[in-house]
């Protein structure tokens, strides 16, 4: 066969695949793969914090005890003892988060997913149209926007302050035509925000009566440093809320099993979604899963991931105060991961990463977190992977760039 | 909060997601979980042919040995070593199926995706635009059809006959605009026809200056029952194929793990739709596979299975000779897993498949596998997780029930 006598193909690529480009972003920050790299580039969670040797009991367990169900095609909706764990843990009786007034989630409600990334994707395969409008935060999470862009929709900012979403500003001028609103109320990706009680409420409210599904992306609340979270707008409109929740932070996110709490009607869409999609979740890493909660291990485990994030947290705010100079600001999160930086109006954080990745030093410039007009002078930093030491080295090398800039 | 004082919402859904019905049949063949009934209707591989103990003694290695990458995020192209593996196993080197001309494969080419399914959507994410051409062959399978339709293609049927796929009919007039042509050469699903050498160096040629991708799924390959396999069509033009493979069949489906084997160009742009999708495909899972493939064993475990199949497509083959009435034809495949049958011209098996499961005999009928024009009179029985015994007996009472029809 003569396969060298022809040039590579060019087909024709769909509208959507079209406008994929190549991130300069990621290709400056491959760099942080380097081991002198000091990155708070990074969404990874702290490997330190991952149950390797409680996985290897429960992986050990079901491949003896259910090997040929564990390995076998099994239901799209996803693993039945895992989505019921899942719908008792937010309602009343479960030792929930948020779960205050009592909702009752049913397990016919809850969808197992490949990672939360796919409950976005197939958020947007069932509710966005081409040029549909589409309601996100400002800024709002780029793996957001990143999936709903593959049904290009027409994005819409909603206003925010330091507090996160401003529900005040969801007039009927904003929304109209919107086919959802995605909101990270919990120590968002990327500011660390987190929303106030009031703010919930009039969102949960503003739910109800709305045409559209707000979408309540949660990876997050249970890091809250205080061990004192808020209600989830899901408990307070459960019939009105999609709530997306994960494994990835609070066990391993090299697991892929997030979930999609929706009302019946949509569950049952988004099931055949993902039935296109991928068929179902591996049946073997939602039964890990299940076999590592089921008996309160969360309860003791994520305490500790809080209590090592809170202390990072404060070594990196601690540093920002001692390094920073006047005209730079940030935000005091609460819980999460991340931290938000805002630099001196007239300063890029692309041109600054150039310089800082120069120095071994890593972040994530804010510009690719809003979905239209970018604020240029802003920058995420993530303290969750990087010791007290290196945090305080990394912060002063960036707060003499910045520095020698103003 | 007054939870219950409002109806259920009805959200606007996207055009694609409006046009999702739920299926007659899989509410038919909920019943075949019942253990009294025989069922032909999956296509699922047995459990019994699954590496239970291998993959434990793979877990557990990885889990003592590696837990943190094993646990982490990883590269959205999927896990090198594993990448590597399947581009040598398809190279000249390689113990690989088809590589008889020495194509070299690179592991740059390969994506792992979260089963072959999803292989399907991200084909259609980055391909289909929405009333674009997509050529099937006549039948195809339900789940290429199923992924494919959330991007909203205009199906061409490309005619066929008993062997599969007829190159000839491939005119411009009717490949016109095309963005894919999609087949499964290997003992297609649902029909287990296989495409002969002539037609596969045929089509080969074909995609050497179409402007399109051909799509080479073959998730069956490895299963033919004499172990000859044809060489595959990425094997004689392995710039112009896009080559899907999977592990489902040949170790076990609950991991899911398949892959993409693309030209470098087109293999990026899946790359970022499929980061977009769901980040990566599990790192463990991965890990597992590579760990159970690495030394070889697919080379001894995959004829065990060849030969519990060709057992029990033998089984299937003698009772439908024994008892099918005259009009009734079928193929007689030589590997895989299904067997096609059709019935005489005016019989509608939606109508038998009703009757048959009233007797505890369940098939899935053939309409739903062609993309426009359906044959009502075709079914598709699978042989795989039926003992011969009950073969006969389920066979027996189809054919019965179709007598009684004539």
């Amino acid at each position: 066969m003569d396969q060298s006598d022809l040039q590579a193909p060019t087909w024709q690529l769909s509208e959507r695949a079209r406008k994929l480009t190549s991130s300069a972003i990621r290709e400056i920050l491959k760099v942080t793969e380097r081991p002198e790299v000091i990155s708070f580039a990074g969404g990874l969670p702290s490997p330190a914090t991952f149950p390797a040797e409680r996985m290897r009991e429960a992986s050990d367990w079901i491949l003896r005890h259910d090997p040929a169900a564990a390995l076998q095609y099994s239901a799209t909706e996803g693993y039945l003892p895992l989505r019921e764990w899942i719908a008792a843990r937010y309602s009343a009786n479960g030792a929930a988060k948020g779960a205050a007034n009592g909702a009752a989630i049913r397990a016919s409600q809850v969808l197992i997913t490949t990672g939360s990334q796919q409950a976005l994707d197939l958020l947007g395969k069932v509710l966005i149209c081409k040029d549909s409008p589409v309601l996100v935060e400002t800024p709002t999470y780029l793996g957001a926007l990143q999936s709903f862009s593959m049904y290009e929709p027409h994005y819409v900012q909603v206003p925010t302050d330091e507090n996160g979403l401003i529900p005040e500003a969801l007039t009927p001028d904003l929304t109209a035509g919107a086919r959802l609103l995605y909101a990270q109320p919990n120590f968002q990706n990327p500011t660390g925000r987190r929303l106030p009680l009031e703010r919930r409420r009039a969102l949960a409210a503003f739910a109800k009566t709305a045409p559209f599904p707000v979408i309540e992306d949660d990876p997050y609340g249970a890091l809250d440093y205080a061990g004192e979270p808020l209600p989830t707008m899901l408990s307070m409109s459960p019939d009105h809320i999609v709530h997306l929740g994960s494994f990835s932070k609070v066990l391993a996110p090299g697991l892929r099993i997030g979930y999609i709490i929706a009302p019946e009607e949509l569950h049952f869409k988004l099931v055949q979604a993902k039935q296109a999609t991928d068929l179902h979740t591996p049946s073997f890493t939602q039964r890990i899963v299940h076999e590592v909660v089921k008996d309160g291990f969360l309860d003791t485990h994520v305490p500790t991931i809080r209590a090592l994030y809170r202390d990072q947290c404060a070594a990196m705010l601690a540093s920002l105060e001692r390094y920073m100079p006047e005209g730079v600001s940030w935000n005091r999160p609460e819980g999460g991961m991340f931290v938000w930086v805002t630099l001196p109006a007239q300063m890029n954080s692309m041109k600054l990463l150039e310089e800082a990745v120069a120095q071994n030093v890593a972040f994530v410039p804010g510009g690719p977190f809003f979905a239209n007009e970018a604020q240029h002078n802003t920058l995420r930093l993530s303290f969750v992977t990087v010791s007290p030491t290196k945090i305080d080295e990394g912060v002063a090398k960036l707060a003499a760039l910045i520095r020698a800039r103003i």
